[in-house]
């Protein structure tokens, strides 16, 4: 069995992007995708799809993109590598919902190589509840572990630690929300090796839109009112902190001018600061805040 | 004429804190500054003054800090040396208004030295309007070049084009409001030297009050609607932007375990993020958006 190329990858992961924004249609019922074809000066392009004003949805993007050209010099310098040309395609999603009981949810599955021969996939998903519901928790976790197990039972304790280190707003001391699982630079040892990872990131793309499926329905018609919602104001605003100071990606895209648009589709279609801001004891808040912490096993948390 | 010491530095800029304060209070009207005292771990420690919805000041904080201890490895890094202690302190103020018609503005003044004799001084102030009104424009330019012309007459040219260039929103092409000016890293080459540059910071916040208060006088009751407080929202997510991912200050704030609340005083109460945003045509804010561009002549800005 022969290795996928490059361009079969690409067009994997866009049959993805198709299968998930179909989906979250369906979920919604109300709001519908809207597509922007763009293409990059240095090689390659994009489709991203917004999702603006829905019944759940209030404001996300799923965008697929597959792009090419000169390797940045700041992965260059990394690798100790003079020049190289570079291959990259994935699909990056964050959803925004209108209700703050419906959680803010964040997937990437990515592929990149180069023509030296190097090559290696990424990827990751990871939830952010405005409120931390265990019995959510458990679920979220325990469906993104059924996937990693079924490709190799090392990968859901890895890269569910990993994603604790990755996904934490350092300068606010708590993690962006209960985590999930973050994987980088995975690089396949055998043919074999690499059709398995490639599938495992198709089945978290798959599994992606019946986890979020599965909190809209189920929270989505949960009755909140104005605590609730200048809660969720303010955990949007730790969302823009932690994507703004510390994603990677995203720091990545701005410095190496990427689209900015599509880069920052995963800003909240609102937000809010509030100096010295503390929920009030033994809240709901207080209780998500107090577990906003690393090396939570949520498969079983029962607090 | 000795210089002064870095502890009566440090008494003379929190005297400008009081000033200022005092002055924003009486010209708000309503509002009253918070006080918090903090004291860093590794030594020193800040005195932050907050206000919150007062009439005209809808969010901003007046931040005094007097630190040292050992110099972080970031600057250690770059000055080449293998250790020494630091000492700094300084004001820094951003205030953002409730009405979109006033501007958001942001002021600071700083001096660090070390042990082995290394010292500098660093500070700006730049306007940045939701609506660019070509008279406040002129105004603000005028005010600050008289007080620059009174201690050397190449200040307000080099320090105006350097804000250009610092306040700067990359990843948007555009700066972040009509400049000003910054300055950094200006060390005294004589005792008359010195007393000139911390007289200079001392002129630029006395000077600080009374161009806000200004302001607020002038356009603090111009009547506004739906479309103005969109549009500021909007401007206040370019403001979290910039502030985030571009700010030396706040970044190395936010990477050397500084005071995250004091450091993120800047943040807006509320902002908005809306996919490819346009302003109409011939409108107001597209006459905002088309003008924030660097090098222009903002003293004689007549469009």
């Amino acid at each position: 069995m022969a290795r996928k190329t490059k361009e079969e990858i690409a067009e994997i992961y866009k049959g993805i992007q198709d299968h998930i924004t179909s989906q979250l249609e369906l979920h919604d019922g109300e709001g519908k995708f809207k597509e922007d074809l763009w293409q990059r000066a240095d090689g390659g392009g994009g489709r991203t799809r917004i999702f603006e004003n829905g019944k759940v949805i209030e404001k996300g993007g799923v965008a697929f993109s597959a792009v090419h050209g000169p390797t940045p010099d700041k992965i260059l310098k990394k690798l100790g590598l003079d020049q190289a040309d570079f291959f990259a395609t994935g699909v990056s999603i964050v959803l925004h919902p209108k209700s703050p009981m419906v959680p803010i949810i964040h997937m990437n599955i990515r592929y990149f190589e180069m023509d030296n021969g190097t090559h290696w996939f990424g990827g990751g998903i990871d939830l952010t509840p405005h409120y931390i519901d265990p019995e959510d928790a458990r679920y979220f976790h325990t469906e993104v572990k059924k996937v990693c197990d079924q490709y190799d039972p090392t990968y859901y304790p890895k890269f569910k630690s990993w994603a604790d280190d990755y996904f934490y707003v350092k300068h606010r001391n708590e993690t962006r929300g209960i985590g999930g699982i973050f994987y980088d630079r995975l690089s396949a040892t055998s043919d074999s090796h690499f059709e398995n990872i490639l599938k495992f990131s198709l089945s978290l793309g798959r599994l992606f839109p019946d986890i979020y499926g599965h909190f809209m329905k189920k929270n989505g018609a949960v009755p909140y009112g104005e605590t609730e919602k200048a809660w969720q104001n303010l955990r949007r605003g730790r969302y823009v902190e932690f994507n703004l100071v510390w994603d990677a990606g995203t720091k990545f895209g701005l410095d190496t001018n990427g689209r900015t648009e599509s880069i920052l589709m995963s800003m909240p279609p609102q937000a809010e600061w509030t100096y010295m801001h503390e929920p009030t004891p033994g809240s709901a808040e207080a209780f998500t805040q107090q577990h906003l912490k690393k090396d939570i096993d949520w498969l079983n948390f029962h607090p």
